[in-house]
């Protein structure tokens, strides 16, 4: 069915009828000027937004409907998650080109909802429009946090070790896997953007190199991890890994005004992330330094407070040490150093991101 | 200067370095994975946001650049105010073609800025990111608003009064103004995106026909009037005029569950739609309810509350009253009913929009 049959309001309506959760936090939701929330008491408010743009974030010939949604959602989750916050609500806007059924308009909004009840969190409003040309989404999420457990990007101190949860270079690996047809030669799936639905994808992904391309198109926002690293009081700084590990680095230094030094050895990968980097022919160390979009979450800890890193029940991996000056290295297991360079995405520009250096 | 030259992290520097107001409220403002805010306590949570599109809600023959960043922080503090709220913090995203210039970003975040600082509102994060066709905005405000205060578009009963603010057309005769090249003729604008500046426009705005031009422009939400009406607690139910008054009316009766009828003869003109909807050949009337644009509040006070009316200082005008069923209508001067038709815009079709009533 097309858009133009069910017209704005009725795909509004079509959206509230789908199974997002409510709660009781939830004065007014979808359907009025503003959306009226409750704030737990004593808490600050989070709020962080991003945008997904056809043709530069994703692209329809790689991507079903229902993983962009979930991944729309995945990509604000994990942000609360690097503040160590709990996500509360949500908004997201979408315009719409007309060639877009309304049935893949549906298997977007139920990819986000599922990720988001997951983690009980309330679509509260968006908007809804056309576009003239492609499809972009926005959203934005609300959450809340005790004063002392938010975690910024900005208090990593010289001597710090950094960590990173889970393992690197999956999702920017699984991109390639799909660029270079895998998919498409193993199962079948038709590349027409029209043709493009969930049941397709739900196949491909217990193809080989499954688990990489499932990880570039439904990424796990690592929410529960963030509230254990903040409420064990063990971070200095955190940051999610969206950019690529080289260029989130860069982010957590500049912030914090310091250096640092990446161990290229003890970098966590997967054991798919080493088969499927042979295949494509680069190695696995390219992808967890520069792939992006792992969303793990990377943190330092002051050496004083090692020992409530042990108590923690999630997967982390000490990658290297915070250093002062404001340069990046990566050392090998024998102790060359080599400069390294913020080398993940950029927009605009594809060069080295040193603008804040140069001005 | 091109985009390229400074890259997207040199962009967001930029951004920071403009003059956006600061709060002891924003704990962590642009620059870490997300914002973190104090909101006051026992007060509810706002939120609202809005999606801007080059072709769709704007042409940038018609606008610069300035006017842009206005409007697009206006259309979303409107919702705040039609709440009765009080805007605290805004979030906006931008996704750049390549051949915007530098300059013109900058332009927009000015505009942006001037009209959230005048109401204290506070810029605290967003994204920016390029784009493959066409400029898109997007913007989140939060607010907040004691719990009593709250109007929602619900709570409209039979027998209520309608009630507008300001004047209504105004902004929809501009945008005819412009199209049927009113300003190029008068103040020579040059047309080509490249070239266009603030500075032409502010020289546009001084020609006749400046002021439905201005409104369209530069609307002005109506913030202040929207805390007043909700502090005399003497409105049932409140909505913006952003789509045009026979399309909001209607959904603050589809919300509602009520009907209306409206007096034809009441709509406040002002006298600059009058001069103007003469040059256009089209009655001022067709403005006043289809224009959209206006982002006047449009509210319903209960017979028993009419008294608090008199004590409010804002220019408002009795247009109509709430019936039973469902049904909109017209009523002249001498009484004659014609059905009313929600005639504002509407995305992916621009037919009768009545899906709720169909379903």
């Amino acid at each position: 069915m097309e858009l133009s049959n069910i017209g704005e309001f009725g795909l509004i309506h079509a959206i509230q009828k789908l199974s997002f959760q409510s709660s009781p936090d939830t004065m007014i939701g979808i359907g009025d000027d503003a959306a009226v929330l409750k704030i737990a008491p004593a808490t600050l408010l989070l709020a962080t937004t991003d945008m997904l743009i056809e043709g530069v974030h994703f692209d329809l010939t790689y991507t079903d409907f229902y993983s962009l949604g979930w991944k729309s959602a995945a990509v604000n989750l994990s942000d609360i998650a690097a503040m160590g916050g709990k996500p509360r609500f949500c908004l997201t806007s979408l315009a719409i080109p007309a060639h877009i059924p309304v049935e893949a308009v549906k298997d977007y909004y139920q990819g986000f909802s599922s990720l988001v009840r997951a983690h009980k969190t309330i679509l509260v409003g968006g908007d809804t429009c056309s576009s003239k040309d492609g499809l972009v989404i926005s959203v934005t999420v609300l959450g809340e946090a005790k004063k002392r457990m938010v975690v910024p990007r900005s208090g990593a101190k010289q001597g710090d070790r950094i960590f990173v949860t889970g393992t690197l270079g999956d999702s920017g690996a699984g991109l390639e896997l799909l660029k270079s047809g895998v998919r498409g030669r193993e199962s079948g799936v038709r590349s027409q953007k029209s043709e493009i639905r969930s049941k397709d994808f739900n196949s491909a992904l217990r193809a080989p190199h499954s688990a990489l391309i499932n990880r570039h198109l439904r990424p796990v926002p690592r929410v529960e991890w963030g509230r254990q690293i903040a409420l064990s009081g063990c971070a200095s700084s955190m940051i999610d890994v969206s950019d690529g590990l080289s260029s989130d680095l860069f982010h957590l230094c500049e912030e914090s005004g310091v250096g640092a030094v990446l161990l290229s050895d003890a970098l966590p990968l997967s054991k798919s992330l080493m088969k499927s980097a042979d295949y494509l022919n680069k190695p696995p160390l390219h992808y967890a330094l520069s792939g992006g979009e792992d969303y793990e979450l990377l943190f330092t800890v002051p050496l004083s407070r090692m020992k409530r890193l042990k108590a923690l029940p999630i997967p982390i991996t000490e990658i290297g040490m915070i250093t002062t000056g404001y340069e990046m290295f990566l050392m090998n297991a024998v102790g060359r150093k080599t400069a390294l360079q913020p080398t993940g995405y950029t927009h605009f520009k594809r060069t080295r991101n040193c603008a804040k250096r140069l001005t």
